[in-house]
């Protein structure tokens, strides 16, 4: 295959030249360990806690209020079960879209399993939850609500401003997957009334295998992982400095440009859209208006998803179809407005793993 | 400072030159996601899949034994939580070491006050346990032995094959935190009655953030993170693919130079515990025989520890001293007996992180 065309970002993105050379040190001559008490030690020490401020600035948060993880799923897993496990005494109820991200709905499955109780509000034809239903489904055992910042699969942003505020107006606490969201529209942790938050690396020009989750000052979660006390205590084993280093040297860089970098990928949108748009049968899915830039997505009425990804494949060009997750998924996007209006497997739909 | 003598390889190593090359592909052309259905994906899915084949081989097991994990906490976490939640009908006693790294110990202690009970077995005056104490600690409600591989301070290493041996005749599961052990000592999980094993990639010139539990085919541990489905959906998250690619590189490479790696750093270790022994009131911990190659570890009377660390730094010299864990923590070694010997605070231990 002499050219790739690689239009799957929303699955993940290739590091950036600045992430790459904010890492090269620190998987080369600067390796001694973050916890150590000599100089050499000391060195990844600082880049670990410039790492912490970088990460906050980005989304209007304190340095102490970001908690390194090993990639989004299990800030969303740390977060939704440690809420869970905090306020049992006070309810087992959540609330939730009905589509979240894997990381999301399967660890509500797994507390449904264990006796909590979950509302998944539908969404409309375009991916939009109803405020109305979201105030219609509080209970007085609701202990959290969690719907995500933006879709991974449509592109949907969703009033996560409006959401925290509900949350709160009625003494819930309120964590946002913000995977797909964070570096590429503006977010602001305290404006939006979010006491979680979690965020992936490779997602926004960072390395895998790297995450945060903002964590409220104030509210006191469970301990993820228990041993040497890294991360304020809450997430111990040795620092991934690497990681940490090109995830916060990416952020950075991806929120310094972001304005001119949502315009010039939304522009690109537009025109992959009105292309797209003149092939019959074919039909954009989520919102047209609250989008993220760079997510354009559609079906194509009798047409199988993936066949149609093996044959853009065949051509050079790297799409996704269907549902997130694993290659073995063949399900179509959980979006349930879109299983209605169209035969399976909706086309190009950029899925986050 | 001009020159540094890195003396802390119990602590962390530094990447070996194999290890970054393996991911450097990874970190820069090849960025595709591995659970995407396009060749441009597979391709990573195919490296995974040979990291697996690479780190089983290592330690004498089958590739879909092995699971990536963020590290060497998260597998101990994970496996001995889970275990606990697996087995909570049969019993909830677990038989540990009074050894162990924090990763285990600080679990251990979680699980105490969910209601489970531990037996902390006490070591003697070079650091191993007493196979006829552990024997007499197994009850008919004993569902876990958990014991180290090789301590991380003392350099101690403990008979894993016999420990293994009387869990099985006893029909008790054993796990082993071999963190500081994997790379630097023959393992083998089958001919050593293993069915749980941690290991961690920056302990053995591989990077850090990326470790891997061994879960012995048969057993059905429940998942460790919910979402997409990786890891044969037991650790849910899109793969690290450049940092399993370093594990499993240099894990490679350490067990192909493994006899002659073992002869060098032991010759070195003797001669470097030969010159130390010199200086009076100083003592060796951990026991002289079955030892790690790399680890040397004293004992200095009427000597605090972090002064010598910290002198020593001054001269360029990495050393560690006391117990694992975060800089914050300056508490001596967990190994009793040395608390005993000495005045607090031994120097020179290789402390794991």
């Amino acid at each position: 295959m002499s050219k790739i065309v690689y239009a799957d970002n929303a699955a993940t993105t290739a590091l950036s030249k600045q992430a790459l050379e904010a890492m090269m040190p620190y998987l080369t001559s600067e390796h001694g360990n973050p916890s150590s008490l000599y100089s050499f030690g000391r060195n990844a020490r600082r880049a670990i806690d410039n790492a912490h401020i970088k990460v906050a600035d980005a989304i209007g948060a304190k340095p102490e209020e970001i908690y390194f993880t090993g990639g989004g799923t299990e800030a969303d897993n740390w977060a939704i079960k440690s809420v869970a496990e905090l306020k049992k005494s006070q309810g087992k109820h959540i609330i939730t879209s009905s589509i979240e991200h894997h990381a999301v709905s399967h660890t509500l499955q797994y507390l449904e399993k264990k006796g909590y109780e979950v509302t998944y509000l539908e969404v409309n034809d375009v991916g939009q939850i109803s405020l109305k239903e979201l105030c219609s489904a509080i209970r007085e055992d609701t202990i959290l609500i969690t719907i995500m910042t933006a879709n991974n699969e449509i592109g949907t942003i969703l009033p996560v401003a409006e959401i925290g505020k509900i949350a709160h107006e009625n003494g819930i606490l309120f964590h946002t997957d913000a995977v797909q969201a964070v570096g590429h529209i503006p977010i602001d942790v305290k404006q939006m009334n979010i006491d979680l938050l979690s965020l992936a690396g490779h997602k926004f020009r960072g390395p895998k295998g790297i995450g945060a989750l903002y964590i409220r000052k104030g509210l006191r979660l469970p301990s993820n992982m228990l041993g040497g006390g890294q991360e304020h205590g809450l997430r111990s084993g040795t620092e991934n400095v690497a990681g940490i280093m090109g995830l916060a040297t990416a952020l950075d860089e991806a929120t310094v440009h972001l304005p001119e970098n949502m315009k010039k990928v939304s522009a690109m949108r537009d025109r992959l859209i009105d292309g797209l748009l003149k092939i019959p049968h074919s039909k954009l899915t989520g919102d047209p208006v609250n989008r993220l830039p760079g997510t354009a997505s559609f079906a194509f009425e009798f047409v199988e998803g993936e066949s149609m990804v093996l044959l853009l494949d065949h051509h050079g060009i790297c799409v996704s179809s269907g549902s997130a997750c694993s290659s073995a998924s063949l399900d179509p996007s959980h979006d349930s407005s879109q299983r209605e209006a169209f035969a399976r497997k909706p086309v190009g739909h950029k899925k986050r793993f």
